[in-house]
């Protein structure tokens, strides 16, 4: 069970996602944490030193919860298209609701904290994906591709409308065409 | 023959280039761009009235010089495999200098100032992108592909790695999957 310092930890990551998402990273200050969790200062600093930290943390949450998805899936032996199809539609949502994605504020922290966090986000995304696509061909479901190429459309298209539907609005058309190009690419017909 | 204010002009967005590649938009001061160019204060002003006027005007060089290039190969008849070629290859060295990359400059421009300044670049984009494919469609080198999928999945992707090449070490084997993933989608085997 949790313990109670578990459970403010978990409680200031989840109040302070809004935060980051609307403002980016280097905008929002403890103060602002303070704020949105109604914490003291004291409370607040006893669970993270700084918004660096709290948002390193937060980061992790994000990325554990989306690679377990994957992986839970595969070892329970599930098709590779349903997975594929759950991804995109979780993408086609994501891109859908710019004002809740993280891409500016983990782009700001990279540049102005630690631009290796960003490297092991993107190769964390880069395996998951190279396993899902592998899955999917040897399980006769995917065509056969050039993985590589394919995780790296996907992976930089994905990015390329996250950061672009901050600043235009990029039409559902849009985002819908790219994941049709994903889809066709890789299930077979 | 460009009259001396002209030349001048043109003299202030090539020495303002790299310091809205290399700083962005928002930490670029007219007072940077008087010590770039050596004018004076007066001297400049006389050309811009600020960095938002000055910025715009290079997007506007930048974007109808790339415009050029498709439109004048199309109509001299030139092969849509080699307009494309030079595309991927011009594409690829910009991919691999994100330090001369504009990118993140009309990203906090548009966030600062006009977001609609963006919507224009990328709507240029899909337009001259569009009639590529479609050139080469009909001329019988290009598959026949859904071009609004293509060209979303090229101009996302690229701006996808360009953003990411400003923080992270992009490795030029990424940069080529990209390029070799378009060029195996449009060119006929």
């Amino acid at each position: 069970m949790a313990t109670k310092a578990e459970k403010t930890r978990e409680y200031i990551l989840q109040a302070s996602y809004p935060l980051f998402a609307k403002n980016g990273f280097k905008q929002v200050t403890m103060k602002d944490v303070c704020e949105a969790t109604n914490l003291s200062r004291g409370g607040l600093y006893s669970h993270f030193p700084g918004t660096a930290e709290l948002f390193q943390e937060l980061l992790k949450t994000v990325s554990v919860k989306d690679a377990m998805d994957f992986d839970r899936e595969m070892e329970k032996g599930s098709s590779a298209a349903v997975i594929l199809e759950n991804a995109l539609t979780q993408m086609e949502e994501e891109m859908k609701r710019p004002q809740d994605s993280l891409s500016v504020a983990i782009y700001e922290y990279a540049e102005t904290v630690d631009g290796s966090v960003l490297m092991q986000y993107n190769s964390d995304a880069v395996r998951r994906w190279s396993e899902l696509i592998r899955y999917g061909m040897k399980r006769g479901e995917f065509r056969e591709v050039d993985i590589d190429e394919i995780v790296n459309m996907i992976l930089f298209s994905y990015q390329g409308i996250r950061m672009w539907s901050r600043i235009i609005q990029v039409k559902p058309e849009t985002v819908r065409a790219i994941m049709s190009h994903i889809r066709k690419e890789l299930i077979k017909r």
